[in-house]
């Protein structure tokens, strides 16, 4: 359990006083309205960060508590940015603390595994116009399985991120700006009647939010680099994931804060554990050692392979996107394996963890019934049912080897029954 | 029966051959090759196209026999082409035989719903690049439930058909040969995947050709009447459906003409009946009267108001989609009514009356098993089980009134194996 702020007195509460907690914090979530106004250098957009600060996936660490992949994006973010000219250069300028390493979640960012900023980095800037908050994401590096954000830096991928940074961050900001915005909420609500979850898929979401952008693309006649920028949408079927993410962040994070509320408004990983926040916790993270995957492996890997370097994407799962809608995207077993069958009942128990079901956010062959939103930590604990998320798999020595379903681990949600107890006692 | 080659004599087979045949004609079938390759004027492209035709759905009828909104479409085509100044001297001039009425069938076209083509009108051109034939469609006319093809012609509909002449036309034209022709099947593929069923739902097909033809569309750089055509795909969720008709009818030609297959090359109906083709038994159209849909209404319509226009929308069901592949397309619920679980049995029983599972064209819901494609008649009679077709319901007085499912009359199955019996004696 990570905690900054100071332990909070404890509240009389009740059963009843629980469910209109959650029913405000889903509330909230639900009348969340994210759009996306702009596409900008980290530096210019997200609160906090400075020149040397690198962001990463999790909650807090200790340095030297960073191994293999993780570490690694790190160390390649530094040399990326021109903090250090090696990653053992950066390595002692992170140890003499003259770059910060520091939790996405802390600057309303969200990490895609690893989930390494730098300042010059395009971000996403995603604002929820229903509440004022605003989240980020960094942009999905192409099709290649070895990225940054996957533990790899070398040449090409030092390429394919200037790329973002040089053409397409600007191609997009100047595209989005000439929009106006572009709300995600419609797009999200559509593409899940296309087969996407929007984590691991996120197929038709990607393809609408392109259509959004043509007619300012058309206006703008940036020649080749508008062609390149329309290239890289065309070969990411995921591009659309950190789009979600920013989305999902922007809509939790309103729902964070709630006094009594027992929903869980963050779930994040690092390279060593699994942790959540709850609504009505504060800024204590509850953590728990990581859990196995359920994957099915690109060729020529398997489960000896797997390496984690964290992962924050699961904040989709968080608002009742990703394994909370499987039902609504059939085409992802090919993609992480599994059965129709297997991902219909494990979507069915999600409904028993969680405090409602969206109303717009549905899945088609549930009769378009709203996906299960808003878990509840006592809920977890009563059924013993743990949200299942869709995530990508790392390999040991960098880049994606994978993909799978990851159950969260019991003991964090325990954590977190057990602190809500104290604080809210009947 | 309407045919209109001589009586062809007996050709002893056997089941073997029967089987062998049929496995002939899927494998024409499934090889075919759809390519967009242009988008003209009807008179310039279709054969047999002259200035004074107007083509229509279903099988050939006597000018007396048209009705309703089939009959008000043909009339309201020949004003629109200017062949007469009104309705009454356009009915004179067919009486005349000065404006010639055919069926769309015979020139390589498939009409949706009434299926009106005049000389001026932009076509679709697909090319079969596997077996070298070409079929057509003309464009979808928009959002408004008025459309000619929906037996209206008023000024509004007027301005959305010379918008399509002058404007949309044109622009496609010029980006598709731009772009070397825009391959069809693997769009196909990819839609099946995101919630289409290519026939009463197009929604992924058309965001995905949209995407295909955008880089051709920035080349072009044509300014507001791009911005238009642009506007047009955008609202346009069924812009898609024309091109997965003009598909399927290159397709269905290829597979047609295969001595001793009973498998169905074509159906279609006019106001009247309902007609199909078989690849063994030559140009003859085997028909029965039109049996009754099961359908959704927009809202303030019912059973009362349905009027039958034609339609040969139901070309896409032949090569294996629309009523074949609803286990993909959930979403349909919303449109056409029906449950998830009536969609599954639906689609289920359409493999019972099938030559062969689809090798490109993948239902997630199953497994990614293939479509069930080419009917077999013998199958339909053998079963009683006859096939199922998504389609828009059209209203008295014009216009459209709905949507939903229509079970082909079992009559012409047993008129074709009648016939197949005769033909092919064992």
């Amino acid at each position: 359990m990570t905690s900054r702020s100071p332990e909070a007195p404890p509240v009389a509460s009740s059963p009843d006083r629980r469910e209109q907690s959650n029913a405000e914090a889903l509330e909230r979530l639900w009348a969340s309205d994210p759009v996306l106004v702009d596409v900008r250098p980290a530096a210019e957009a997200v609160p906090g960060m400075t020149a040397d600060t690198i962001l990463t996936s999790g909650a807090p660490l200790a340095w030297e508590d960073y191994f293999g992949g993780q570490r690694s994006g790190i160390l390649g973010g530094a040399v990326f940015e021109g903090l250090a000219s090696d990653e053992h250069e950066a390595d002692a300028l992170i140890r003499r603390g003259e770059i910060r390493v520091e939790p996405c979640h802390d600057h309303g960012c969200t990490g895609s595994l690893a989930g390494i900023y730098t300042a010059s980095m395009p971000v996403l800037v995603v604002e929820n116009r229903a509440h004022g908050n605003r989240a980020f994401c960094n942009l999905f590096e192409g099709k290649s399985p070895q990225r940054l954000n996957y533990g790899v830096y070398n040449a090409a991928v030092r390429e394919s991120l200037l790329f973002l940074q040089e053409v397409a961050g600007p191609v997009l900001g100047e595209a989005v700006r000439t929009a106006g915005g572009i709300p995600l909420k419609p797009i999200i609500a559509r593409a899940l009647h296309m087969g996407d979850e929007l984590h691991s898929r996120n197929t038709a979401a990607t393809l609408l939010f392109t259509r959004e952008l043509f007619p300012a693309l058309l206006e703008l006649g940036r020649g080749s680099d508008s062609l390149q920028t329309l290239d890289y949408l065309r070969s990411s079927d995921y591009f659309f994931l950190r789009l979600s993410m920013a989305s999902s962040k922007a809509t939790a994070d309103a729902a964070h804060g709630v006094q009594a509320s027992s929903m869980v408004s963050a779930m994040t990983f690092n390279c060593r554990r699994f942790s959540l926040r709850v609504s009505g916790l504060g800024d204590t993270w509850f953590e728990a050692p990581l859990p196995s995957v359920e994957a099915k492996y690109f060729a020529g890997f398997g489960p000896a392979d797997v390496e984690y370097m964290g992962g924050e994407s699961v904040i989709n799962e968080t608002v009742g996107l990703g394994g909370f809608a499987q039902a609504a995207a059939f085409p992802l077993q090919e993609y992480q394996g599994g059965s129709p069958q297997r991902m219909i009942e494990r979507n069915l128990a999600m409904y028993e963890i969680t405090a409602g079901e969206h109303p717009e956010f549905k899945i088609p062959y549930f009769g378009y019934r709203g996906v299960p939103t808003g878990i509840d930590v006592l809920r977890v604990v009563a059924t013993g049912i743990v949200p299942v998320m869709d995530i990508g798999v790392a390999g040991k020595g960098g880049g994606q080897i994978g993909a799978g379903v990851l159950s969260a681990p019991v003991a964090c949600f325990e954590a977190a029954a057990e602190e809500y107890a104290r604080r809210y006692p009947p």
